[in-house]
């Protein structure tokens, strides 16, 4: 199965000079679905306790993920959508910050974690999800994306985490 | 399984004298998720080609929904969010109005459809989501929701949908 003839590139989406990579076309697709989430599931080698997924791409994957691990689903979210007790962290935007949450209950200590997220790319969302697991007392076991932007090198903001991709651009 | 255990009451979120049902304490459970997938699937008697969630909180369940039933996955979001062709459906707000989006490739004319979302509240993003599908050629076979808050009167702009809910307040 060919993955990058089912994410399609978008010239100049958001904005002028960027290549958006469009995971719609495999989202519509259920067997493709189901073979890339099996091929994650393959990649983990041990229980996973809870699958976290970063708002709100990383939600398409991560809940079918918890499925297959038998792992219950976190979800992070943006400033102000989670309702309950929430720990946050900033991460740097190109210009100025936004915030990620996550509920207080959501994640017990020495917990194994995945964490998810569609896209790596500069690595500062993935930085600061770890960050929130951790604060709570668990345990990354591997931060896992579809599409890896090696170009941006946000593998250099998660220095020795265990990282896994499926594409690379 | 008493699933009105699982799903949280938010006094006051996210504004005074709103009574918010927190989703996330049945997302921890996966045995609970596999039951409730596994009833909502069971109401559907008919092939079902495209399984449509609506922006975020209806990703949770929509995808593990489109598993089940072997369909493939469309995603309806905020404006200006999704990167290829789209169409677009306005709703009314409390105070003004927003916008839904669908791509124009995610749903081919005569295909069978199942609409997902965490919530039936007011029945305004139901009902522009149902307008977006049906403007594609799509057949809405139903609209599926985990909570439906009854004293909005959502059912009401849905006239002759097959509704169902999981959940009642």
């Amino acid at each position: 199965m060919n993955i990058k003839s089912l994410i399609r590139n978008v010239p100049n989406f958001p904005k002028e000079g960027i290549s958006y990579k469009d995971v719609t076309p495999l989202l519509l697709n259920p067997e493709a679905m189901d073979f890339y989430v099996q091929k994650w599931a393959n990649q983990i080698d041990s229980p996973i306790d809870k699958v976290v997924g970063i708002e709100s791409r990383g939600f398409f994957f991560a809940t079918l993920l918890a499925k297959k691990l038998n792992a219950g689903f976190v979800p992070i979210r943006k400033s102000g959508k989670l309702p309950y007790q929430t720990l946050q962290e900033s991460y740097a935007l190109e210009y100025g910050k936004d915030e990620l949450e996550i509920h207080t209950d959501a994640i017990q200590p020495r917990e194994r974690v995945l964490i998810h997220d569609d896209v790596l790319a500069t690595g500062g969302t993935a930085k600061a999800a770890c960050n929130l697991v951790e604060r709570l007392g668990g345990e990354i076991v591997q931060c896992n994306f579809l599409i890896e932007l090696s170009f941006l090198e946000g593998r250099n903001q998660l220095p020795g985490r265990e990282i896994t991709s499926l594409i690379q651009y």
